[in-house]
């Protein structure tokens, strides 16, 4: 198939609160009152989570279906760590990110352990977000100056 | 200042649909009709762009604030190109994610072109996002048999 292009396209509406529109659909990202927003909808890193789990799900089923079992019900738990001091400007000791993102899988299942432990094998190789963050992706910025 | 942790839990409502919660928030992550969903909400590689775009907000206006200058408003336009046939089993030949992602920022302001050239690499650098993405990131997962 041929490439797919996605697109997000928003506005900050305060210094925390940004408001995404992916085609038909509006996204809230702010933050906690603890890191100065007014939370108001989950955070950006809380986003890359759910957006990780929802994936997982997608290519859950998918392989299932390849591998002739079926996943009534899938259960996921996805948490992370993030040291908020370089994104502070406090300090640059660690990175700015998650240091490691850790899923747990709870599928409700007809398949015995051996063929779920195989089937997490492939869909680990074939998640596009997992893929993005477990390996390099170029991200590249430009700013545009509008002149009033 | 120590790690903040981050949690998502959530379970899926189909083979494509996955109710996500962070802290007291809902997320739906589901697919376009044309890649098997529900199109009931964004799907989880716009969820990437969307959070990656909102961690940029919030950094940007940190550094502002530090470079003394102001950012009224910051419009942000987020894009990347996937290639669909590693995540739907049809080819090994490309990535499984987003080959690279472009982000175009237009910030209304008082700074120039040089402040705001300066701003740019530093909210590169600080963004937890873009260092998830950017640089890797260790994913881990795990499979739980629930035994009814």
């Amino acid at each position: 198939m041929s490439d797919l292009k996605f697109s997000v396209y928003g506005e900050s509406t305060s210094s925390t609160q940004f408001i995404a529109k992916a085609r038909q659909f509006r996204l809230i990202v702010d933050e906690p009152e603890e890191l100065g927003g007014t939370d108001q909808d989950a955070n950006p890193v809380e986003y890359i989570l759910a957006g990780l789990a929802g994936c997982i799900n997608v290519v859950g089923h998918i392989v299932a279906k390849e591998l002739g079992f079926t996943i009534n019900k899938l259960n996921i738990e996805v948490s992370g760590n993030v040291n908020p001091d370089k994104f502070l400007g406090q300090s640059n000791d660690e990175r700015a990110g998650f240091k490691s993102i850790g899923l747990n899988l709870i599928p409700e299942t007809d398949a015995n352990i051996v063929a779920l432990t195989k089937w997490l094998t492939i869909v680990e190789e074939r998640c596009p977000v997992k893929d993005n963050l477990n390996n390099k992706t170029p991200v590249k910025l430009s700013v545009e100056k509008v002149y009033n």
